[in-house]
């Protein structure tokens, strides 16, 4: 089982201190899970030679084709000394280069959180799960949809905080779209970090703001601290097909100079920014994470990234994207090989879905998209739960319901015990033909632990649970959401470290005007 | 891709004839796919180690332990001559001799449908999908939840056919709880054989249901061929654990004499009828099965059979049996590496949810085991759509909501096509950096069958969505069921065959007074 006792005193960066001790030992007990160690195989769904052709079409794309760097004279420069053909914003990279230059990256990282115990290690067999990411809209049962306030930001952070199989604080929770556009990230940040002691993502709409989100780094955890750890993962699109503009490589130079880890993600809806076919889309999505890659060794060797694959299909009649089909499982399934075989950690799948409302759509889009990831090796999974109507809506209950089901794979991924006790030879001695388990020895001595428990779903009798007034998932879940934002206590944290917060959010924001552009 | 291009005239059984052909000609097209035959592996959770331990045990238990056989002295009378220790009802079997019995048992076999075009062969790589089965309740929207009746059964019959997704009309996809019980058998059977030209199963409430089973499949395919060939499966489960009772075995009996197929399986509620570990209770499914294949060809050797696990864990609060949860999973996945080392084909997995309504906990649940059915080997997926509320509902919604779901496994399991189209590198050189795919040679080449489509799934813009009156999944299922229903089609039948089915049942019915016990 990858679940670890609750948090002890111990190790810890300069967040937490005395205080934090000394809430810890007093305050509500808050389980939580350690990420996931996957205890059983990846799902290869594509045979060496299939990997080869994909491999060698990719290095095809970029020595032919190339990538296009974009408003970025440093970057063309960086690439024409390695040796890249440039011309123009066009970076036509050697055969082997870029996969040559994408060895100095680390296999896998640590990152820290102020709470030591909840640092996360994203690489080799683990699991890391973060919430969702980017929507401007949220919605719940009571309030419907509506824009994004810092408020609804705040409570996604505390839910986060709150559920047990999320080992992620995430970054853009939702937009708080009414802060301005310019200063967003300072209140963003502060919140994960007082809300939260979950490791988080940094800012990457401006470098400015990805040097903003490092100095706030600072602040909490102490410079020196920062200087010598990954405390931040933070989301690097890269404009499929093959473009990487000066907005995100801006952002990840900042964080690869400061050895701050990013995922290098191409972002694909099938049809639209890639081939219609899989085996198209994975030969892009491997071009443009190996250029993506090697550039951010360009800036730094050995700075921590993710291999990053968000892919979608499309719907041929309204051009929508669509969530949980076969093709976005097979692209997860084959990047997920490729990302091994460049020895990065791998980033994809998430509670993806089209449905505007948290429904049974909603969730077999999720669910097939959770179990595939699962299955496919990824190393951090961003939009684990919450994700709303394509991304465009954060939902309170399906963060919840998502939350729960996350719960599904840090079993399933344990594996099977094989141990004396999980063979459960002496249970079947002493129960026989015809008899029944429920009392004998065995499942009294551990029927505890035995199966997964949801938080969320209802398995009562259909009397009893239409005497409960006939709920269905959504009012569960809301009536969850409201326990646990009433139950919600923010872990302990320095005084003096909120005060410097404080200061550096207040100094940032007097100096320069809003915008909301 | 596993699709085959819509029926065309050709060879047939009996069942169909001039008739039948015409209609094919003129009527409505129907679209049906094939059979899943998988061009992906399965998803191995057991290691060689693990799989020895589970076997050594299991023999142990049926040489140590031993299963009853109850009621049935001709079955212990055969176990004594096959050189079992008979005690009582206590059949102990040497380690060995039912895995060497078991050797006669086909790894695969064809179930022939009165349109030969619906064939299925179960085993191999193969997965055929059936419908729910069993449950005494129906619910729609509209009408709500209701003891379900022959009116019912007919309906789903129908959905079951127009399905394009589904290949096998499945059994009692309700209890039609109108009909007198000595008398429903004679009616269900009657709607599959007429309503349908898929694949079907026999009763096995009594072992002369399951005669009067195979006579009315002999007025519908002729005597000879159904002595030839098989033409049902039928679901014999197991009394877990390790209890084999007589009724189930007296189908079983009539079944193999008569060359036709079944499941035996274990029916399991995790912690209550087998230990609450999961290497536990596949060591007692496998116990179960290897004794209830062995008497299978016992009876006749070559007999077709299933090796079946149907399990679920249990919610240790409420006693109910839960579902789609990792425990289940891992059951899945170790009891099919189990079957193959048997050399038999697979029946796990289904449409599984404990919830009381078609809402995200019921999908969320389903897909969970959908999924990992398809990556555990499943050859047969009884209840692959329409399964409510742990299985005491057959959901109108659900089934059309599932069954559009089969579509993603359909897709998934085709694996990804690396010929010269599929690399798609034409598609990214005429696109190159920045550009879109949308227009492109490629796209427009393959568009039309690039990705997987739903019939039931929303993927319209927000704003269209709500002008449409914002349906959550459910409300379009239900209008897709009314426009099932309404456009459905008897599929072309000989006149004298009904007549003789007509006549069959008549005189059946006559023959004794209606029992409703």
């Amino acid at each position: 089982m990858a679940e670890q006792a609750p948090e002890r005193a111990g190790r810890r960066g300069r967040g937490g201190g005395g205080a934090a001790r000394r809430a810890e030992r007093t305050g509500p007990k808050l389980e939580f899970a350690r990420f996931i160690e996957r205890n059983v195989p990846n799902f290869e769904i594509l045979n060496e030679e299939a990997l080869e052709i994909i491999e060698y079409n990719a290095e095809t794309v970029l020595e032919e084709i190339g990538v296009n760097f974009v408003e970025n004279p440093a970057a063309l420069e960086r690439w024409r000394q390695a040796g890249a053909d440039v011309q123009g914003e066009r970076v036509r990279i050697p055969r082997g280069l870029a996969r040559q230059l994408c060895a100095t990256a680390p296999s896998q990282f640590t990152q820290h959180a102020r709470n030591s115990e909840r640092n996360v290690v994203i690489g080799g067999k683990n699991l890391v799960l973060a919430p969702v990411y980017g929507p401007p809209f949220v919605r719940d049962l009571n309030g419907g949809r509506r824009y994004a306030t810092i408020a609804d930001f705040r409570n996604f952070v505390k839910l986060g905080q709150m559920s047990k199989w999320l080992h992620h604080s995430g970054g853009t929770v939702c937009e708080p779209t009414d802060v301005p556009v310019n200063k967003r990230h300072l209140d963003m940040l502060y919140a994960h970090m007082t809300l939260s002691d979950k490791p988080f993502m940094g800012s990457v709409t401006e470098p400015s703001r990805a040097a903003d989100s490092v100095e706030m780094a600072k602040v909490l955890f102490g410079d020196q601290f920062v200087d010598d750890n990954t405390v931040m993962t933070s989301l690097v699109n890269i404009n499929s097909p093959l473009t990487f503009d000066s907005v995100m490589m801006g952002a990840l130079e900042v964080y690869a100079a400061a050895n701050q880890a990013c995922i290098i993600s191409p972002f694909i809806v099938g049809g639209a920014m890639a081939p219609v076919s899989v085996a198209g889309t994975l030969t892009q999505v491997l071009a443009e994470v190996l250029a993506g890659v090697a550039y951010s060794q360009l800036i730094r060797p050995g700075a921590p990234v993710i291999f990053g694959a968000f892919v979608t299909s499309i719907d041929m009649n309204s051009g929508a994207p669509t969530f949980g089909t076969p093709e976005a499982a097979q692209i997860t399934l084959g990047a997920g090989q490729l990302a091994r075989r460049l020895n990065l950690p791998y980033r994809s799948a998430g509670s993806f879905c089209g449905s505007k409302l948290p429904d049974a759509q909603a969730a077999y889009e999720t669910a097939n998209s959770l179990n595939i990831g699962l299955l496919s090796g990824v190393n951090f999974m961003l939009h684990a739960c919450g994700w709303l109507e394509g991304g465009l809506v954060s939902s309170y209950e399906k963060f919840v319901m998502d939350a729960d089901q996350l719960g599904v794979l840090h079993r399933l991924a344990a594996g099977i015990d094989m141990s004396e006790n999980g063979q459960g030879m002496d249970a079947i001695r002493e129960v026989g033909p015809g008899g029944h388990y429920l009392g004998c020895a065995h499942t009294q001595a551990n029927f505890k632990d035995a199966f997964w428990k949801t938080s969320v779903l209802d398995y009562k009798p259909f009397e009893t649970w239409e005497e409960e007034g006939a709920r269905d998932t959504v009012a569960l879940a809301s009536a969850r959401v409201q326990k646990m934002l009433g139950e919600y206590q923010p872990p302990a944290i320095d005084p003096g470290v909120v005060e410097a917060l404080d200061a550096f959010v207040a100094k940032k924001k007097a100096a320069e005007p809003d915008s909301f552009m």
